[in-house]
């Protein structure tokens, strides 16, 4: 029975999230019952919805309860199996949360899956051929549905979901411009993502006729569908260029965690120009998940999907790296490597 | 060749529009060429829309030019014609605009269309069995598409289009739940419209919580889909009461008109609703007429669906009748009599 560090959330952020908040414990690994799996952990995945379940207040997803391992997507092999399915060695990917080693039970539909790893590596499926990667998919294909040669857009364009959201949109010929923080992380995404053009936002500084302006260039035809994962003032200056009929897919409001109030500074666009916006969550249409994972999987096996990883080493890094990502300190995909 | 008085925009409203934005002028209609007929208005409609047009600024439909007649629906009888399909006498609906004569060229497709006033009383095409009758039909059915037994809103509900809404959701066994201003507006909503509750805005003085609070009594099961006439702080207590998978019909943003920031409070909530809020203009979505005017049609014909009209006398009354319906001060469908 190998020894099991967790990180536990101990109390709730009151405003912004801190290290405090969460808890390092050392447990044993139970033995298993029949049908059980033992995964050793290899990677963890860290995403913007935890900051969302740290909270207490009503949201689309339950509250995490204090004092359990904080939940999180892992990627990781079987180390000891009771379950007929599963073998020592097999790679898969499940919800084994913030921790080096879970125990599952393995028949249960859904909360484990095994991954074949020859052409795509481990740590993909927590990013461009997992959640994220399915998540741009659900935006871009179900909400946005755009037509070979329109323009679309997305904020946090050099992440998981951006990466794989403009691999996805030059697939179906569309011009796609990204909106992200930093001169580096724009370069990267008009060099390696595939990006038309990315915008930084930085460089506009709360001001949202400007950013509006920079859109109006990298946009000469205007907006026809934008996904949203950030919300406030960036997404007030992609309203003022949204063209008649345009859809906004609205995944994430990463602002608006803390608490503080987010207006939507005009919402008359939505009527004049005959918007539509939906918000999602990609767990709830699981329908999608598998032409997603297969379009996602042949892009990173092709090499046409190159996302970036951002790696902290060991599980008592994950709360700073987590942290540091919800500030936009990550580049790329922010991972924890566990071995 | 009778005498024909007009009513033109003479200038633009600066912030509020005013009786002096309007000139009363009067020609003689000119003489028909081939194909043309001459429309005596019987009754001239009044709505929100038209305040939009009287801006220069971008908006969904092109400016009204100044110097030229409001444009505006009208039913009439047909005077004289020199056209095939039509002879005088004939009950028509068009867009003749704020004048008391209309030439038209009555081949174009859509300009004129001969109706039946055996059931449904002539001013009824211009409400219930009108534009504002398929506006309410395309919200409804098509954007919002409720399931019987859900909880389906709508602000100005004593108006034209809400008096359709709540017959038409009536018939599709939703609860119908109404906002509109003023003790007598809601009785009337509820006595004679069939609104299951009819809820008074005034009463909560721009309060959201106080009116979220009243909606919460009025839809236990939280509302499933909203219509949305008028924006701002009532569109926000909706917002907090909204279920998840909502979704948002955005005809309207009255209080918007005049150009002051009208911001939503709180967008976050169509992530965590999960909701869809999406903006239409009835006239571009033809394929939805007929079917919308069989239905209401029969609801008027077998008195399912009785709306109020509030009716101005004469030409010259309308521009007082128009700034007094954007101030809620009419009772129903907004109509000016001109014979």
């Amino acid at each position: 029975m190998p020894s099991n560090r967790q990180i536990l959330l101990d109390n709730r952020p009151q405003g912004e999230a801190s290290a405090a908040n969460f808890k390092l414990v050392a447990t044993e690994t139970p033995p298993l019952a029949d049908g059980q799996v033992l995964v050793r952990h290899h990677y963890l995945s860290l995403d913007p919805y935890m900051r969302g379940r740290m909270n207490d207040s009503k949201s689309y997803a339950a509250s995490q309860p204090l004092g359990e391992v904080m939940i999180g997507g892992t990627v990781g092999e079987v180390a000891e199996s009771r379950h007929p399915d599963y073998a020592p060695g097999d790679a898969v990917v499940g919800m084994g949360g913030w921790q080096e080693y879970s125990v599952v039970d393995a028949g249960q539909p859904g909360v484990l899956r095994k991954v074949d790893t020859r052409r795509v590596p481990l740590s993909a499926y927590l990013g461009a051929v997992g959640m994220p990667g399915v998540t741009a998919y659900y935006g871009l294909v179900r909400i946005i549905d755009p037509k070979p040669g329109q323009t679309v857009t997305v904020t946090a364009a050099s992440g998981a979901v951006g990466s794989a959201y403009a691999a996805l949109a030059k697939a179906r010929g569309c011009r796609v411009v990204g909106i992200a923080g930093g001169p580096e992380k724009c370069r990267y995404a008009e060099q390696e993502l595939g990006f038309d053009v990315c915008i930084d936002y930085k460089a506009h500084d709360g001001d949202v006729r400007s950013l509006a302006k920079a859109l109006k260039d990298a946009c000469p035809d205007g907006i026809d569908g934008h996904f949203e994962n950030v919300g406030g003032w960036i997404l007030d200056a992609v309203m003022l260029r949204a063209n008649a009929f345009s859809r906004i897919a609205v995944c994430g409001l990463i602002a608006g965690y803390d608490g503080q109030p987010l207006p939507m500074a005009n919402p008359a666009l939505i009527l004049i120009n005959r918007m539509r916006i939906e918000g999602f969550i990609v767990s709830e249409h699981m329908d999608v998940w598998p032409p997603a994972l297969k379009e996602l999987g042949e892009l990173v096996a092709t090499g046409k999907l190159r996302p970036r990883e951002s790696v902290a080493e060991g599980i008592e890094a994950a709360p700073q790296a987590f942290l540091g990502m919800l500030k936009g300190r990550n580049f790329g995909k922010q991972l924890v490597k566990l071995i």
